[in-house]
């Protein structure tokens, strides 16, 4: 459905002009004449007619779009709120996950110290970077595949499911046949070629939200994984760029509401990118339990001050297993519990 | 403390400007000779000294201030929490404060209506507006002085300390008379003569982030109203203007946190206008007591249909009733307890 | 007009609520049955019908406002430009009038040795600010009323009317008293009590955007002044607050384009405070031309390195002159010349 | 260099620690003992240390980067301007060169009709996107590889070099193989596979910035280009996302001039994507020129209602034109002239 408003001075034959253009499209016009100006209403099947298509008719002052282009991630495709699967971890509906690890995958010694003190803490799903996207092309990359294997073995020898970030179409053959969950990092999530690929396997994805994404573009990028037919998707809400400087970016919870409302999909928030500071990552990460979130992505390391990469916002161990204590308070308040972690075999 | 950076080709003459500069305005210089290019470091005391009085000078690449400019807000100045008291009703320290009540003070009746409402779901403050800042000349502006006097016997009534907005000279002075604390909205946050005069009174102050504001500049405007002599000055996060089109404002609770780090002030959340959408309200309420906020201020209307202003954004009194408790088991996570609200006598 | 989008699921007695509401209203409805849903086109005349009113609706998905609230400022209400003329100089129409001048008034010789060099690169109007809203409480604040008599006395002298910034009732009845021009400030621009009373005087009013202002907001504001039967106001775009950080603010030249489309005000650009940076004034004050505005403000001192405020963004005198000489190729392109600087007598 | 500033109460162990960890890096300390704190500078040689190595340390306030990390792209690694040829039309340096062309290259009729167009308005470079980032999965995507057999057939029939978009690898071999220049947008600014797959060709690339990208990230996406090796880099101002709703994003002149000042690549502006609307390019495109540009990107369409997509922001053939004849008056104010285009055979 869309609305088109005419100028107060708009004649008569622009009108027919704009009403034969609507028809000419197989829509139908319905015309509401006001004190000042008219405007017509669109209905129809119009999932690809663009809004421009009208803007520079002669008469025409402005187009409003008015249904939303999404489909399947859209809560009138689908009510009742998704649970996706990460290797017997559940991701969505009561479940609270809690997604935790370094943010680089640095040795087998430094991924399994920390691996093993967030699992001990209660955390589900290790997280662990070993494609790293970074400002600078002078900075620690990090490892490539040899972080994938390393990662996948701690996974298996913790018992914890695992995820890591794909860059590009080698990056997600491995971590396609290494980790599983695929995790689309912010700065591409408007990389549409990446995620028709991730759209194309049959892992859970794990989609985070851009720093200058809306919710809208966030959930049409999430349409494009499923409209290649993989329905796993979680997305991640990781902060957005504003003027304030006193974060690294503005976590945006109501964002969080927002999609729960519009979509189906889960939705967890990554205190640690969102804020970019260690002390503010606890007390964000309470609030996005508070706000509804599905779970959460912390960045954890032993030993902060030797880390490779984003050490500035990574929690200590002790850190989270307190934070952890706190949850059995926090997740009944949204109607959540936390989710059940199954031991894996390896 | 500030640090001046030459460029990679500053002559030796131009740092000896630099440095004479420095010297004559009593301050003391520090070289710090790099691989590239030389940095200077400045100390002394340096209330007003301005980077531009150096960046024009040549050779200098670049000026940057180390020390932030607040005094009296700061926690160096003062290392214990604040606790500002509002007709007995404590704000700040191991209080939680539930300021609520109308958008706008409409009738004796309406007020009286949502003031029992509120007070009997266990909110300590009556907040209403009889002044209100409109984008519109047109709008409903306010009930002026009638407003206030029907807020301030309708908090007498049930036993409420009451808050209102004063937008200048003449509604400061009526409000000052008529009410417990004076609020200071986010459009005149950086209102200086405003906040000079506020500073004048003896009153508890609710001073709002404008919408542009950082945390920095939110501080600064509290140092006007401390440098006059008054310290009773209690902050609010009510959003920030950023591109997110699904709330009004997008809620930067992460501030929250960077203010107590920063200041000794009580900071509290306006969940009302910070997101514009009612069912966005309570989540986020929840997320403001659980990132540690000393107390939140909403909009509650029995009609909200039938607001004169922000209707869109008004709980039902239900709505606060069920969140109030929500709040025992949200509390004490940040150490907190709701704020023993005093009976009044008229 | 007004657009209501029902939900998909919404039912005939929601339908029937709605379209009751607005007839109660005095409203008229216009039903558009849609494939999926119905949306509801409201007309008549409604200044003041709140969006809210309906969005809470059951049934209601949401509410889209198609009017602009803006009247006495727009083009549809006067399609001819304004000209404010400024004690002899015509601001808007064909003109481009220059501003310039220092930040702060300081001493009489500092002001009259810019005045003679702006005036003789070819300025019109001489700016000066004696009443300075400053971050800080404890930064220079200008030397008040002696600023004014200062800068109305050389403007006398160099034959240039003044304009300079007013705060409060008390300093805009000192501007009012010693100036040609009151300038509002961006900080205030939602200063609604300022605005009305600025309305209430018959001095030609120079109007800055706010730093989070939309452009709505912006002729909102001016809407305050002409509602007061002021209708002497020129605009000035004066940079935005972003997340980019080479610059103070980012100028968003796109403004003057669409303020000139949507109102017949004036609109000029503020390069000095737009982009904080002296060597980035000039690029962008010929861009300002480029793009159409209709006049610009500049700071300069001839002795930038000794100035009280703003020191970073002044021009030098030669500098603006050297610009002045670059208008004859530039304003024939958007169809305008330099405004006639007409002698006046002391 | 980087200035670690530690706490006013950091003890002297506290300072020992950091200035160790400092050394133990190979890097250099100098401590400046100021009144109430001692900040610490580090020289050395630090391309990869991150701020936040000393971040989490005891006693440490905050770490400030100085020195910038990009190195190949900035102005002190090669002082004068580059000029990149494309297929003879050179750009930077004095010449200021305008590519046009439609959004999508639609069919051969249309891109002949609309290159002749404007290569007779005077435009050197032939824009048209075959592969088209879209937020709907479901929106034209581009013909694809046909289409840029069409552009480049066009191309050498009116004698014009052609750009075009590359998403990803596969279309990047087929932009590489059929045009004279590889266009990265501005969603896949920080793709940094996607970058170093074109720093490995050999073909001149025109790099948009993202919409929330700083000035500084503009140029590290360039530094990943050039430390592949290809030194042809065009960077393209295209407007950031901002709160501003009169356009589709806010341009941003003056990161013109910032990229100037801190590098020697050529900077031009794309006024189509950046106001969105068709009635804001033409003042822009003269802004752009005027602030002193390297060339502009815009977008044209003989028949605008007819295009398959960003129907609203193309200019008529004649608006060019038009434009085109202003360029004498404008170009000579920044030292620049209108790229020379070479008559290419096919």
């Amino acid at each position: 459905m869309m609305l088109i408003v005419m100028t107060a001075g708009a004649t008569p034959q622009q009108l027919e002009q704009v009403i034969e253009r609507i028809a000419a499209l197989g829509l139908k016009a319905h015309a509401i004449p006001g004190a000042q100006r008219v405007a017509i209403g669109i209905t129809g099947n119009q999932g690809s007619v663009e809004p421009a298509l009208f803007e520079n008719l002669p008469g025409v002052l402005e187009v409003i779009p008015v249904s939303h282009p999404y489909k399947l991630v859209s809560r009138e495709a689908k009510s009742e709120n998704s649970v996706v699967t990460v290797r017997g971890v559940p991701v969505g509906g009561d479940n609270f996950a809690v997604f935790a690890g370094p943010c680089s995958v640095e040795t087998p010694e430094q991924t399994l110290t920390i691996a093993r003190a967030v699992r001990s803490a209660g955390a589900q799903i290790l997280r662990g970077g070993a494609f790293k996207p970074r400002t600078s092309p002078y900075a620690f990359q990090g490892l490539g595949e040899p972080g994938l294997v390393i990662l996948r073995d701690v996974g298996r020898e913790v018992g914890m499911p695992v995820v890591s970030e794909a860059l590009d179409e080698r990056s997600l053959e491995l971590v396609t046949e290494h980790c599983d969950m695929i995790q689309v990092g912010a700065r591409n999530m408007q990389n549409y070629s990446l995620l028709r690929l991730v759209g194309k396997t049959r892992k859970p994805v794990l989609l985070k939200r851009g720093m200058a994404a809306t919710v809208e573009e966030l959930l049409m990028a999430a349409e494009y994984v499923l409209a290649e037919g993989n329905y796993q998707v979680v997305l991640c809400e990781r902060g957005i760029r504003t003027f304030a400087d006193h974060t690294r970016n503005t976590v945006d919870l109501a964002a969080v509401v927002a999609v729960q409302r519009l979509s189906h999909l889960p939705i967890i928030v990554d205190p640690s990118h969102g804020t970019g500071r260690r002390h503010k990552v606890i007390p964000m990460a309470r609030a996005a339990a508070a706000v509804g979130a599905d779970g959460l992505m912390v960045e954890v390391h032993h030993e902060p001050s030797q880390a490779l990469s984003d050490a500035a916002q990574a929690l200590l161990p002790e850190e989270l297993a307190q934070f952890m204590r706190q949850l059995p308070a926090l997740l009944p308040l949204t109607g959540r519990h936390l989710a059940q972690a199954l031991e894996l075999s390896a």
